[in-house]
Order: structure tokens, then sequence, then C-alpha cells
């Protein structure tokens, strides 16, 4: 089994509203010294090991359903040997 | 300036709908390799590097904000030199 983990975020020129929310809250706690806040999605995928072609799978499925291409971009990491 | 990666998900014993919704939807798109799907939240925060002691500072913003302390569990990365 593979484990491969999955991290997208907006995209550079995309106002993060909650990003943005986040900050003045954390600045509300007394926390000034945190100048930027971004939030993004995090998946943790199990894999069968007898998967031919990981990458163009997980691209797929990237591109198809967990990132928004107009507003996000992601990237991953294939770990072997998950439990 | 200082890049700290916070990777918030659920606690093992707790149930994931959102990731099962997901596994569900990659099932329907055919990639039937794929056994399980834990999604979470991904912070990425650009912080001051005049901060004494940066890894109380995340662990206080992520148990009074970040994380849910019943339900979620953290961990987090420490990058320095962020632009």
């Amino acid at each position: 089994m593979g484990l491969v983990k999955v991290y997208v975020t907006y995209k550079e020129s995309i106002l993060d509203p909650q990003g943005e929310a986040i900050k003045s809250a954390i600045h509300g706690m007394g926390h000034t010294s945190i100048n930027d806040v971004r939030m993004g999605k995090y998946f943790e995928l199990n894999v069968d090991n007898n998967v031919s072609d990981i990458d163009s799978e997980i691209n797929l499925i990237c591109d198809d359903l967990l990132a928004n291409p107009n507003m996000e971009t992601y990237r991953y990491e294939i770990l072997e040997d998950a439990e």
C-alpha cells in the first residue's frame, strides 16, 4: 500500500478570504508576529501497490476532483509502504 | 521571514465523512485502486524571524484556533527563509 499526500492551495493571484480571516483572528489573540496566512486542503490517499502509473492517476484525480484548476494549484508526495 | 506549514487532520478514531464522500467519487471516476481518503486542513504561516520561541507560539495558535482538540490532531514543519 502506498500513501500519497496531496496539498491544494489557492493560486498566488487569488485572494484567500479564509486566510485573511484567520490572520486577523490570530492577531486578535495577540500573535502579531504572523504576517500572512494561506489556507488550503490536505488529502491522504491510500493507494494499491499494483498501480502501474501512479503519477498520471493522481494527476487525473487532482485535475478532475480535488483541485479547482481555475483558482487552485496542487502538489503531491508519494510515500511508499503506508500501513 | 520563516514559513511554517501546519497540517490538521481528524484523529484516527473519528469518522471522516468528507474523505468517505471523496473516496466514492474517486471510485465513481473509475480509480478503484484508491483504498482510503482522509481529508484535512493545510495552513502556510509567514512568521517574523524575531520570534523567540516559535514552537510554543505555533502550538498556542493550533490549540486555540486552527485545530479542534476534541476531533483533530496537528503537526507542523518550520522552514526558514520564506520570501
